[in-house]
């Protein structure tokens, strides 16, 4: 098999709301196709690949490096033993051909776009859903059945006060889940603290099914302060307080703050993930490490950050990706890490999982179609197809 | 003063060298004007900038956000208290509004270009030396009269045996260089200690004068190995042994090799800059720090990193930035680094310094134009007026 095509197009996935460091209303995301000579049901093969949230689309060094590339390079250095299937490592070296060591940002999103259309592709040409190959490959055979997820939401947004936070949330609730994510950091911490008290009332006051944002806004000294303020409410994490890069400032948030803290999606490289788990004073059983697979360099970079923190004594379980799409899913899944995020209605037709497949009791389950499952939504898949 | 127009454009600095890391034949770089509504001598007032060798043109990512945000910010939002020039932080401000954190890649080489065009302009719009404006805002008053600068060269070349290494550095030697450096790491240690001796055996066997630079290409096994095996020459500097975000292993290191480390050019941020001399076992007074500003988000990032860096006790004297350009030889002289590199004779028009200014001693003096000094580099300029 070969590849015969790889095609690009940014869309927007702009959204009217804002969390404490930027606003949405420019965001745009990279598609990408990868078409095969291999045809099926009088069709190509194709794989799908796209960036989630937070990050903008790849165009330029999509179009200016690793597309090119990836079809300059010889269809064999690209394949497995069987060469009827690619080798996602071998096409992960050839995109990195000719890169430096460090400087992740960017370049990780891009890469990460193309290796996620390869493991569709890879799990399509396989013909099984792409959950059940990893579970093969990297677990013990069997994925988990479902997956938990959260909602995360409780964005800022102008005019948006205490009753509308409940009303997104009782939505939420609505649709099967259980435990929500708000956004702090974005006001004085008297107002964030009635707008946790508010969602606690919807909750029946129960801490450890609101987790709280700071997208990195703080500094030590308001981190410290912020997380005395919160610990009484016992909630189930407290996420990115400061600089994702700052793991100084998280080991001295950790040495004050005795619950759960989470970080690491703006960590895009296995040597971050390290950095973070080695001098981060992150507590392995406690804290949750939340790396982006479709921001850092795709899977293919993601088992060797797995690897890496299994070596410094995390489990896999600790590892609640960000970005909410389907690949997160299906590698949740088939590796069994500890949940998914999700983003109900927001970030569309990116965010979100199979059409027809209901959250229940906060657990969702995956569809079983070959590849990560695009097909089995159908707002997502109509826009790949124009690709 | 308003900015009129912005340029941009991707220019080849291809080179038959290669690291141990990369080849540079497909190498590229950004060039970008800054043009403004200041006319003086009949023509506008222009910055000019690009990026060093080592990272790609950033043509996609400078025209799909970074020129945009600056072309559609309102002119009071980019200028001093004056009203009569740029203040880069709140240029640097604009350029970063809706990034998040996190993420020190590719980005950082875009806003770089800008940034340096931006500081060329302001030293320009203020009739003075870059490198004396820069004494003036951050340094004692007055700059250095000279920075000390070495010759990087020693690449790997088909076919380039020990004879021709020397024969490099002979010609180094002949242009008013005192030391050199070499790169090691791209053949089995046995054949690179031989070059090394070669090269030893033109520097009259004084280790002082050699530096040896491994890209980032040894695990801590052979980054020790071969640090045992290179301690009795006394070498100017050991550096890049492994991955540069990989703080654990330099640290390790330090403590097996007892002379000079230098690394720090593939750290982009103020964040990766402070987390090396945080966790990276980096010693004071010892070790040497690389990072290079038109690479890192340009200047205005480059005096946080300073403080940081100078926060956790390292001295400005302890910077030697990587990349060989005038922007860095002005900083240099401007607030007091250790010196600068340089590559004579590659990476052309780029790299190197003023014409008709020589390295005397292995020291060189900088012009005395307005600006970064380009319009005294005529090779240089000559690339930057067809942009």
């Amino acid at each position: 098999m070969r590849i015969a095509e790889v095609r690009e197009r940014a869309v927007p996935i702009s959204s009217q709301i804002a969390n404490a460091y930027i606003d949405f209303s420019k965001m745009t995301a990279s598609v990408v196709a990868i078409e095969t000579d291999v045809v099926r049901d009088g069709r190509p093969v194709t794989g799908y690949g796209f960036n989630s949230n937070g990050r903008y689309a790849q165009s330029g060094l999509l179009r200016e490096r690793f597309i090119p590339r990836l079809l300059e390079a010889e269809p064999e250095e690209l394949v497995d033993e069987s060469g009827e299937n690619l080798d996602p490592e071998r096409v992960w070296a050839v995109l990195m051909r000719n890169e430096k060591p460090g400087g992740h940002g960017e370049r990780s999103v891009a890469v990460g776009v193309l290796d996620m259309a390869v493991w569709d592709l890879v799990a399509k040409l396989a013909e099984v859903p792409l959950h059940r190959l990893l579970a093969e490959r990297f677990g013990d055979g069997e994925p988990d059945p479902t997956v938990s997820v959260y909602a995360a939401g409780g964005y800022y947004h102008p005019g948006k006060d205490e009753a509308g936070l409940v009303a997104e949330f009782e939505g939420y609730l609505a649709l099967g889940y259980t435990s929500v994510k708000m956004k702090v950091g974005g006001l004085p911490p008297a107002d964030d603290l009635r707008r946790i008290e508010a969602a606690l009332g919807l909750l029946d006051g129960e801490g450890a099914r609101l987790a709280v944002d700071a997208n990195g806004r703080f500094d030590l000294a308001r981190a410290i302060e912020f997380g005395e303020a919160i610990e009484p409410y016992g909630l189930r994490w407290y996420e990115e307080a400061g600089d994702p890069l700052d793991y100084q400032l998280n080991a001295w948030l950790a040495e004050s703050y005795p619950l759960c803290l989470a970080t690491g999606e703006n960590l895009f490289s296995m040597q971050d993930a390290r950095n973070l788990v080695r001098f981060g004073g992150v507590r392995p059983g406690l804290d949750v490490l939340q790396m982006d697979p479709a921001l850092s360099y795709g899977l293919t970079e993601y088992l060797r950050t797995l690897e890496a923190i299994e070596a410094e004594g995390f489990s896999r379980r600790s590892v609640v990706p960000h970005g909410g799409h389907q690949f997160g899913l299906a590698i949740a899944a088939g590796l069994g890490l500890g949940g998914n995020e999700s983003y109900p209605g927001i970030f569309q037709p990116f965010g979100g999982f199979a059409d027809g497949i209901a959250v229940e009791d906060g657990e969702v389950a995956l569809p079983e179609v070959p590849g990560v499952g695009f097909e089995a939504k159908s707002d997502l898949f109509k826009v790949m197809e124009t690709i």
